[in-house]
């Protein structure tokens, strides 16, 4: 049934692959619900035309363009993997390659602020640059000319959430202030 | 407990955005099993140690050598979005940015020459590609010289699977004649 | 009865004079058991034994040396009016003697650093620095000798809480990692 | 609800830490009604705008100037131990940095003369000192240029108050005999 149909999501999630992170699971959807573009820590780049392969902003092209999703969820998570290593300042290259260091550069800039807090935590730096880093998604999200316009329009509605790992809770960007609000479960479910 | 102690999946899966392919329900894992990187058609690109951030790469590299993952699983899957956008010959760009056609650019070849073969129906066209892309990728894949290694030294092992929407069928690639071949769901199950 | 027997309480808390965040209220406390003092944003002075009279340290002297309380409890508390004093770069003196610019001078170097991120949120600065403060705080108690040394000896121990005055929830903080996690009520009761 | 409109107490207390003299039990009151500084012996220094930090006066000028306040009630209350620290002719500093001497030199020379007056008994000098103490922390208040000017143009109102802990009975202070009289339960709460 869904086959035939093709697929009509109403929803791009952009999540990250952490195992302990799968949108499906945290949203309690169905088949045919969610298209989920999963990186490491969930980054959205900014709009770069440059005739380059870029695979998270291609599943967005397709999810606004061709699928005509109306929400789109920016999901961070607890205990980042690829947070983890932006704020660690010994970090090395995993491979001659650095994949993960070129790719984390997109939030370089705001890791170096926080990395300098020596008033937080690890935790709680840990913590500061996830959500920020989710805004910060959100704003190249806002530099693609057909989010930028639908949005506008009101035909796309944007989110940010974090996923709390260590206990199952989800918490939600408030809009106007940007601030993270931990949701009860009948708030969270009607999102999705 | 899974957060105290950090992820330890085993697996990295390479899937496809589409809302109906979740790996996590597919594969029917618990959280901490998969780490999962999820773009259109669940496309690997070729080592490209050039300074460029590389979404996919990046996670290959963070699974490989941060998680000492054991398993690759690409899986790609029927009715494939992507796919058919890149065996379409009157395709348009989407946006300016033409995101898709680009991402699409990495089976642009494979695409060509299943296009001209007018004796397969389209449905037979774009099974075969889906099948192909997941064979080129996988040799994608084996470019990355930590990949390369550690799979030579029976560290790594890399499969290729297709899942069918229309019946949730999982088909597994025989390794060595590189076929897919429809599996009983006992043998679906134990590959994750 | 109370009268007769003197007061012999075993906790000291030091809080916050915010009129939604009285300690007796939050731990749900009887007349005996807490010796409360209560200052704009619940701080500890450095030890200065310096002739000059120190409210806070007065009652700090007096609950370890006199009263031989047990567990001294700093708590902090969300949205706290002297914490947003101190982070907003344009506050004025509330008067020519600016007690409250003095005052929240404690947590100066903190509140500098904490203004320079932009990438946080208003709310997430202020919950930040009201963090940072009781660290601080903390760590001004035990600049008091008596403090240290009954601590060292397991004759007093310290706790730092954090009141979220817009749900009612305490979080408390871990003494190692020195984060502050959300307890349930009963965990919360048990600590008073 | 409360967090959200930010604090509007109308009312400043200065109240003892003396753990079975709540301001918010005696008055039962409310979140958000009272703003409470809690010291030892509940006294307001005098006006001292040498660029030190001093706790209660930054409460003060908190509470009257960002806060508004229309009520400052200063709460003693029987048994106090601060006083009977400043009564004690053989008090011995509690710790080397005397922090309680020093802080309760501020009714030094009420208390020493209480001290002469052999006819009393001891009983008797110490809730006198009490009461003392409160008028001259009364009269300390008004040493604050805002609290002085806001008085005198019917904007603010400042009462004494004693809480009796061997009843819980309250007396409040003639504003023009300044002696303490009982109230009845009715006359205690429309206070608050």
């Amino acid at each position: 049934m869904l086959a035939e149909q093709g697929q009509k999501p109403n929803t791009l999630v952009v999540a990250c692959c952490d195992s302990r992170a799968a949108p499906e699971m945290i949203f309690d959807s169905i088949p045919g619900e969610l298209f989920v573009v999963r990186n490491v820590a969930n980054m959205v780049p900014p709009y770069e035309p440059d005739g380059q392969y870029h695979s998270t902003s291609a599943a967005l092209e397709f999810a606004v363009q061709a699928l005509r999703v109306q929400d789109i969820i920016v999901m961070g998570h607890g205990r980042c993997g690829g947070i983890r290593a932006a704020l660690d300042p010994n970090a090395e290259p995993l491979s001659p390659g650095d994949f993960i260091g070129k790719w984390m550069n997109l939030v370089a800039p705001a890791a170096e602020q926080i990395q300098g807090n020596s008033d937080m935590t690890p935790a709680e730096r840990q913590t500061a640059l996830e959500r920020i880093s989710i805004r910060n998604s959100i704003a190249n999200l806002r530099t693609f000319p057909c989010v930028k316009i639908l949005e506008e329009r009101g035909k796309l509605r944007i989110h940010g959430a974090w996923f709390d790992i260590s206990n199952g809770e989800l918490w939600l960007m408030n809009p106007i202030s940007q601030d993270f609000v931990r949701l009860d479960v009948d708030a969270a479910v009607s999102l999705a």
